[in-house]
């Protein structure tokens, strides 16, 4: 296509007009990556000059000896043309012919040609010309490797994640100049107040990123729509306030992300990874919706200077991460990698493989794995996670309202980046530590259309900004029996930063009242109420009712409000516990608490815990009448689990143990470290 | 006035012209607030766009009930015009109207357009084009507001304080080709030694300012010489080597501060914030010298995202930051603020009154207070500061080569940006605790025109450089029966960045002799000499002695000299026993120290404590025959503080007391965070 | 010489050109300073305007009471002429007539115009018109200076070392070019691997800084050929992969080091800068190769502003530091400074001499040393090091893959900027407090010649990178009977930064085999091994054996290799138990290990430690068949040596020592901070 062409075709269409475009596409059926697909093991086969035809063939078979059955490439278009353009696709054509030799699956990383230390590739083209330079390189890629058999599909781009800094260059100029005459300015908002912080950068920014991975995916398809296409996102914790998943659907197969512990985990101990992968899964599940989604990149080996957090993942943790992997829903997951790269930061590192190319104890323990599945692939095709009916929300307003807002920093958790999402993972980890897995869902993915919400929970946990747009949708999940419960600054700003408190309340009617003051007290103080005494961090809030019940602590002060509203019920407090008890490192009061608070949900989860375990977990499928519990040790203690049971006569059948343990009943016996996998029948 | 005429004048207008016609103003006796009134409380009230007439009204009437009686606004440029230059004072004319209404004094604060995110405001034109733009503002406004009964007067600008940065503009560059045309950079001073580091930067901003306020007043006097004209002084510890307080008299009608503790008292722990604030307080007293003054900004609430060490103050910490500043003679205090902002980064924060409107328990403490003062007006009327006779200089110089020297920083507070004035606050605290309040007074504030300095004694500790221009000021005061105590590198500099121990040691003759040498010891050793056992940081000074007679360590090293010159005496100790106290936070030693050797002080200081009391402080008005105390104890435990009077026979009166308290008569009891303030007769 | 000629020859001579030109000039025999000189202690005398005559006089009378032979001083080109080159020497010529009168010989040090604010020089020219300029101030400064007696010699440069970083101009962009065309960088290694991490500019500045002090060396001698030509290389900790000895020493006549604790030691704790004193003298003293070399600077006084890590050095540690350097075979010791700048950053700092100009304790102290040193003259004329035949390599490669490295950081000092050396370093330490003071050599300066090496060891420790090309000379080391010992990730890359250990090792004859796996454990973790308990840092190693024989850790994992090849041996630990102890401060069980393997070397070594002792060190000179031996306590307690002879009849005499102790025979008592100093006959 003639440069003047995509010039033109990009200078007509702005965002709506893709995402229309977008939306009229037909899904097929037809993609390799299914929802009743039995969830696979593979691994990055780092292919670059320099390898023999041998080590190549070598990497498949190792591969297939050792159960994975699937493997993402990285098609580097700086290892396969000249400066004159003249393509040679000879070293990647050994790779897929060794794939198609030993039966493994392709998922292919477009990575147009960058700067030789740009380890994760860039995310914005740096001009038009640029911008036509990658078109010519999907043309060329995919026109030529669609033909292999061993192709399952695309990955559009490598980690699609920022960070939030916007490069300066004259393509964003004009795309940011496209996205301002869509979306303009406000120097006052509708309610006649001054705007004078706003989140248009990082609106931009999520409009953006589907605007691009959406034209990436029309490029493929003007010269392959049978394969897959799919997108890893990375940093999840961090990087999450960039991703429009919904909007993503239109164009994907299927979801993946990036789930390195030394590099993406910065928000947890070591001990606390394997909740952080629970997590991590949740909201790429969240985000998949009805497609199926996978890792796309696990941590295989050691770091020496790269990871921000270096490690060397103990085989006990690969065998922790697959299962609470397999354990939230996924279809598969692509270990980084199986070879190590040759040279860069990233050199000798992150492998699966040792220096000899034989397995690592960590390969050897995910080859088991990998076996398990699919000699349970009747079992596993039919397993869904288990749906919890407790959702924690986070509100991409939120994160950009923080990021916004944190510029003068402090010692402060909840003042610094970050605040906003451990505020709501004191939540997750609570739950998880009482066996249950409750979902982690960006507000726009929450299904508002039902009519009952009986039974379901939605938890706001210190969501600093609260669009209007969405408390019509929250109003109508409460009056239709569902249970809120919100805590800190939630909706302290509106989608306009302003300070909802002082400018209008727009959830007034629903909290059944306003906030009368926050007041600073101290890193953490104790929260006392109703006989809970809650860990809460910095801010305590004052409230005054309106329709609402006032909450009172044990000096009299009004800390909270309870308000009945339609068929359902709502609990705010207005006081950080959430992140209270992540920071002290202590959920059992404010497990007390929403073992009470979301008593209605809780009754309707057929396996959990009869009592909260410290530092265990559990992930559950449901697989027709079957459930397959997945139970994770972190504590340097043996611990005993009682599980409760809703349905009382189910047997155990152990599938995964790292200990000799037997099925003891209702009662496991989990050593440090020990990850054991139940079916119960 | 045309561009032209405006650009004109500014060219030939130098510093010293500039000054020249400042100097030759005549000061009027017509001004509001005077040095005879009675202390009052006010709040800013933010009016910005989106506020309703009723919210107006509300906040005025509020303040009338609360007894606070003046207030002080920010005039936006921003929502006075649009870009036409059609001007709209509506917003504005609605809270005057409301002002009028209520009987409530206005401090307008001039704050002419600049960016929405600058929540300070510039403190540097841009151009020259911008500069005539600053004054069509000021003529507009000025000409409108000055009609309203309620006006008191203007604030020239915001918090004048740059921090020491100049930003690069062509407005600034012809500026400082001005400065620098009268004040010719030297490659060699007079001594012939090199000029290598010099303080050009920082003595031209102090001129700026100077300049740059009185631009300002002189233009608003084309308008309107009927109204108080004021400035706000941020960050006083660190700023206050930009303002040259006695050029400033001259054009201002009183003198004021911003003394935020979250923002403006990093030196300070939290316990330290009473004697921060009492220290503040006697910096900008010293500065106004015969005008009156009051601090323009106090926090008045909560930090949510603002405020480098964000609080949120206690109704115990408004009584006793509100007494302080009566007790050191202030005519005012206007809180920050009354009502917070709906956007930006300090939306929600800062106020007096909660979400609802009403008053917090920060606001009825205020209140309470402010009615003591109206019902005890005419004692306090007529009730000034005591004053001690002691004066912890700092110097402007020293405060400039500090911030020359401290690049390659350490973990030594002495070599980091604040060891100059966290030396001479060491003295201030150990006073505080003896019942005493020092002057803090820049050199230039201190009167050195008089004939009989007995019974007075100068403090200069760790006064980095020490100007040649005031070694014969500094002769004058001892040789006329001053006492001199100097610590530290005190006079280590000249005002050329020499140092002086080697080029030429001007105190010679006052110290009687000179430093040997300088030697890094540790970050604290115990200095042990004639019974003391002085904690003291960093370096130990050795001296070598002309005319002075040697003070010993204990094993014999002449770590100090004494000297008699004239009438009046010198102890010069080279070390840092102030700072080391400080950081030691134990002024015990010190304060033994100091009895001693300010004894001709301390015996005409009427009241004070018989012993030192640690973490509490007192501050003494006098007002005729009687005494007002006021005492903070910031202590974790119950204190006891027994009162020594030189006239034994006054009888107390309980004005103020957190605590049911009776009078005790000389022996004080204060409960924790308490203050009491006693009338003495 | 115009300009256009220098350009010329700037443009046509490439580095490989000079280097030729350098190799073809003849060493002379006339210069001053010879390997059979007495060794001197001197002073930089600090000249500046201001200064008196008296003053100048009286600094060379002070030196020459005090036994001080020799001065330095800074040949400022800004004091020299005028804006239009109109040349005054008066200044200076005072200096030089001043040395002759008192019989002081002089370094006169380069030291062309730059910043005023400049303390240390600049190191790179500009532009071509700078060159030129630096060139003209050759020609004026040497035809002047060259005349006077008191002339010793000229230092090229103030401390060449940049830190790593290269400014942008365009002359280096020029000389880039130049040596681009000469090193063309590579897309692809000889492998056939991609080079995406490269060291050229590492290796640029390495022959840059070889150029440049080649050319001030070849501009001198166009108008000087007599006199010494000698540089001073400071934070040789830091800097020493930018420096190339070997080719250095064809144009300089001696080799020094700038070596300030207070700047330089920033790897070290206080107590630790004995040892770190040695470990300079060392690196300098195997620079120099068959040159003499001095300790050019060092520390004199105390810190004021500047310093990273100020200090006063005690009068004990003048001695330490003094009899250090000389018992490392040192001709020379020059303090800076006699006397103390007059401004600046470092005003009234480092002087040896009070502000009074009279000798302080630390200059008395090193007076008796020169004392010493002349009235044993001849001893000391003949004393040379004692070689133990032990030799910790460094590798510039290493180094430079550090810094490229390090990007990402972390808490682990393996990780961090110097891990390379300090893990060489905990070598140094452990064999120092064995009473062995081992060479500290670059890879370069090892002779790798001769044909027998029974007896010798090399130690490799964590020399992260290893050229390909030095493979060969490492083998022939070990076939003709040397001993190789080798830890850490010492060959991770090779020189074009490829992860030997995948791409092919080429150390896998010599050392066995090949690494299996590095693994990440934690910041300390014990290597348990063949009775050792090694605390080790970081990564743990494992091994794949071909040629070796394996080592294993108590759970029988190989975690090393052992290996003969040719008549010697190789011990292979692929983890860091140097840097783990340096971290753990703890050397007992490293140097268990090493008294065992290096058994054969320490056989040989006529005098150390019958066992280690914590915080001593000891140097030794040989003196015919005299030993000097040079012993320093650091520990807080007396400390007891037995020193252990392999002839047992030498007798002892004390020739210094800072206590009243006598000569004990092979018994050696030293008090805290006591330097010790003994001639065994």
């Amino acid at each position: 296509m003639p440069l003047k062409y995509i010039l033109l075709l990009f200078l007509f269409a702005g965002f709506g007009v893709m995402q229309t475009n977008a939306q009229s596409k037909e899904k097929e059926n037809s993609y390799f990556l299914k929802n009743d697909a039995v969830p696979y093991v593979g691994a990055q086969v780092f292919i670059e000059p320099g390898q023999t035809d041998a080590d190549i063939d070598k990497w498949f078979s190792v591969l297939k000896e050792n159960h994975f059955t699937f493997c993402r490439i990285r098609m580097f278009e700086s290892y396969m043309r000249d400066e004159n353009y003249n393509w040679d696709f000879s070293l990647f054509d050994k790779a897929f012919a060794a794939a198609d030799k030993y039966g493994i699956k392709i998922y292919a990383t477009l990575f147009p040609y960058t700067e030789k230390t740009d380890i994760g590739g860039f995310k914005f083209p740096r001009s038009e010309k640029h911008f036509h330079e990658i078109a010519v390189y999907i043309e060329n890629l995919v026109s030529h490797f669609k033909q292999y058999k061993s192709l399952a599909g695309w990955v559009l781009i490598n980690e699609p994640g920022t960070g939030g800094s916007i490069p300066q260059n004259e393509f964003l100029e004009q795309k940011i100049k496209e996205w301002k005459a869509e979306n303009p300015p406000k120097d006052f908002a509708e309610n006649g107040y001054p705007v004078l912080v706003d989140l248009n950068n990082e609106a931009f920014l999520l409009d953006y990123n589907t605007w691009f991975l959406n034209w990436i995916s029309e490029e493929i398809k003007k010269y392959d729509n049978k394969h897959d296409l799919h997108v890893n996102n990375h940093a999840i914790f961090s990087n999450l306030a960039e991703y429009d998943f919904p909007a993503w659907r239109k164009f994907l197969t299927s979801l993946g992300g990036s789930a390195h512990p030394s590099w993406h985990f910065s928000y947890f101990t070591r001990q606390k990874f394997s909740v952080a992968m629970s997590a991590n899964c949740e909201i790429i599940s969240s985000g998949a919706g009805e497609l199926p989604w996978i890792i796309t990149e696990l941590q295989g080996g050691n770091n020496t200077y790269s990871g921000g957090n270096p490690i060397c993942p103990t085989k006990e943790e690969i065998a922790q991460w697959l299962w609470i992997i397999y354990g939230s829903g996924s279809k598969g997951t692509i270990f980084w990698s199986l070879n190590p790269r040759s040279s860069g930061i990233e050199a000798g590192e992150w492998a699966l493989l040792n220096f000899q190319d034989e397995p690592s104890d960590r390969m050897t323990t995910a080859g088991n794995i990998a076996e398990i599945l699919q000699k349970n692939s009747e079992l596993f095709q039919k397993a869904k996670k288990l749906e919890s009916n407790i959702s924690i929300l986070y509100v991409h307003e939120s994160l950009w309202a923080e990021s916004e807002m944190v510029k003068y920093g402090s010692n402060y958790e909840a003042r610094n980046r970050g605040g906003v999402i451990k505020s709501a993972l004191g939540y997750f980890e609570a739950f998880s530590e009482m066996g249950i897995t409750p979902n982690l869902k960006s507000l726009e993915e929450f299904d508002f259309s039902k009519n009952d919400y009986s039974g379901e929970t939605i938890i706001l946990s210190h969501q600093l900004a609260f669009p209007k747009k969405y408390v019509g949708s929250l109003e109508h999940f409460v009056a239709n029996g569902g249970k809120l419960i919100v805590d800190g600054l939630t909706a302290f700003f509106d989608q306009d930063m302003h300070n909802t408190m002082k400018t209008g309340f727009d959830l007034e009617n629903l909290l059944g009242g306003n906030v009368s003051e926050f007041k600073m007290v101290d890193t953490i103080f104790t929260l006392e109420t109703s006989g809970y005494q809650l860990p809460a961090h910095l801010w305590k809030g004052f409230v005054v009712e309106k329709n609402g019940t006032p909450v009172f602590d044990d000096s009299k002060a009004k800390i909270g409000l309870r308000n009945s509203f339609g068929k359902g019920e709502v609990l705010w407090v207005p006081s950080l516990p959430g992140l209270g008890s992540r920071i002290e490192n202590n959920y059992s009061e404010l497990q007390k608490l929403l073992a009470n608070e979301t008593a209605q949900s809780l009754q309707q989860i057929p396996v959990q815990f009869e009592k909260p375990v410290k530092n265990v977990l559990m992930k559950t499928l449901v697989a027709g009448d079957a459930f397959i519990t997945v139970l994770v040790n972190k504590d340097k203690n043996r611990q005993e689990v009682l599980l409760k049971f809703q349905n009382k006569k189910l047997l155990p059948e152990i599938l995964y143990s790292t200990t000799s343990a037997k099925a003891e009943g209702k009662n496991v016996i989990l050593e440090p470290e020990e990850t054991k996998v139940i079916v119960w029948r």
